[in-house]
């Protein structure tokens, strides 16, 4: 199989680079976050300050934008670190969490993607519905739609972007202007972890900084974070044994088991 | 038992209807909170933001309040998001983690608690005699004093609030202006893992979004943390695997856990 | 061996008086530190208030300060409680996470080190060159040199504060104007875990507490941080379960384990 051939390529690269991924995140996921980036091969930095995100962006080789504990002192820096990372040309990822839940979210998320158009954007049906439609029906971070009713939503913020747009839920879909990629990999204890959802956007990160092309990039995360999951949920007993056998997952994942496991379609 | 039956009412109420609790809480606790409120089946939100607290407050099922890592801008946010959910209606709980240690965090707390009475206050023995007795003797947020030394402050307490208040300790104490409540479950290793108190205070959040009765709804959280520790105490190796287990307990808790383990005794 | 009974010594200390160690840190590693902090025996509290710093060092028996997630009011908070630490006479800790990294880091360390030296300042080698020769060569957090590459460094800046200064790294080492000691305990996963060097930190402050000679209370610490890491290491099977055993075995620790397993040398 090609992808998995792929996949490896990149997850191959990842731990032979070790690219540096700023990640200006919520106080939530934050060390969950750096455990999964470093469980990868790639190395995180997390750094907020207005006096320093333009010096951190520009050492890094992805910049993540997660919404998820916003403060107004937060969003100048998202923005300060959104204009060093266009500058320098480094793929930004956006997860535009808990966006449909309160206008201040929505505006946020909507405001960033206008000014700084990110490569990837990732989040669930609901919060990529909340961008595009401007529905307001976002319960807390949870997705209340399957990501495939969340395709026309996608789509036109894909256009907007003109970016790839990862829509995770039971199979996620990642498209871009052209292209429309099916990863249904991934275990039911996955929503029961707190942040996985921003883990899946910060391994985006690392795979946007190996892998030119954002559409590719954000389906080959997905396909990691759901082999990885499916590696966990043989063995766990709940979603705390879950976390650490995901990350475990995901430091010892090879060639084989993404070949084995791999369920990604192309549409 | 009629407690035990009630217990297991409470817990599957809240995996069936999985109410939101808005936290906004400290940042060393906050992964973990977010984790138990998942496992027991409850939905999480964490936002602090002046901005977007009141519309959280106002989709909540629950609003828990935890000063343990205060500073000004989540005071006024906290305020803000009392208003909205004493509007709504909501049940609010406060945990005052650390009063007594510092007159900041004391007199937060009894700012909070004149302003909008809590339904519940769950805090330990020190931290409990502090708000009623204005004691300066806390020594971080461990607890110095076994819960029933706090009696007569719970009582005190819970005359100003009219609400009920909750001490923790190797026997917690639920108490209301009218009825008293024992729980002796719990494990030796609880107070060797931090944010567990906050996690009892998330949890009472979740149960009193489900049962009417402050009391009630916040003897049932403590129980269920209680069992919860049993359980995973009968299997951890130290502070660490005690955690995991402890959350995938949560997770796997049934009501014959909890006929078989609950040590409930109303005075 | 003298060496093994004196940390022992100071390990039974710690758990007998479990002094309350105040740290202001980075939101990465708070929930792992205080854990940290619980299983070796210690006391934790994380404030950062500018309200509560002073009365809250003014409790404490160590300060540790550590610069991963900084900003403007955490500058202002670290100063406050860095003065009330001097004060009182409680051993300073500081961890200069980041230094060389962005200017903001390395200048907030060397105000900081100027201002309040500290007992002990306690990093890898990039971020120990950093301070003394004012490079800016650091690569997010990690090292890129091995600890003996920092010996000058070390020993420049040790002379500076006139306090200990300890360098992690595959081979730690410790030093003051007159001493230099040598741990070679650890294990290689130990960088793949986010915030062990912070750990590291913050039971350095608790050794501090308990022990007057910042130079034996670094390398005590250093020593606790590689033997549980190397019992960690003999069952982990990736970063996550790893973390799991390291604070078991903080836990679980005894004199025996140091004895057997103790890797210091003096120079």
């Amino acid at each position: 199989m090609n992808d998995a051939r792929d996949i490896w390529k990149d997850v191959e690269a990842i731990r032979a680079r070790s690219p540096l991924v700023h990640n200006i995140t919520n106080y939530v996921v934050m060390n969950l976050t750096a455990n999964a980036l470093l469980a990868l091969g790639a190395s995180p930095v997390m750094a907020h300050a207005i006096d320093e995100v333009e010096d951190m962006a520009w050492i890094a080789d992805a910049l993540v934008l997660n919404i998820g504990t916003l403060s107004r002192p937060w969003i100048e820096a998202m923005e300060k670190a959104a204009a060093a990372a266009a500058r320098k040309g480094i793929p930004i990822v956006l997860d535009p969490v808990g966006a449909g839940a309160t206008g201040f979210r929505t505006e946020t998320a909507l405001r960033l993607i206008a000014q700084y158009p990110p490569s990837i954007v990732r989040g669930n049906a609901s919060e990529i519905r909340a961008l595009a439609l401007s529905e307001k029906e976002t319960k807390g971070v949870d997705s209340r739609h399957a990501a495939d009713d969340a395709l026309d939503a996608a789509l036109a913020l894909a256009g907007r972007t003109g970016g790839a747009v990862s829509v995770s839920g039971p199979v996620d879909i990642i498209l871009d202007g052209q292209k429309l990629i099916r990863v249904s990999n991934g275990h039911p204890l996955m929503p029961r972890v707190t942040g996985l959802g921003c883990v899946a956007s910060a391994l985006t990160g690392a795979f946007a900084a190996v892998n030119r092309s954002p559409l590719e990039a954000a389906a080959h995360a997905m396909a990691v974070m759901g082999i990885a999951g499916e590696m966990a949920g043989a063995e766990a007993r709940g979603p705390a044994s879950f976390e650490t056998l995901f990350l475990d997952a995901l430091y010892n994942l090879d060639d084989k088991d993404i070949g084995r496991l791999l369920k990604l379609e192309r549409a």
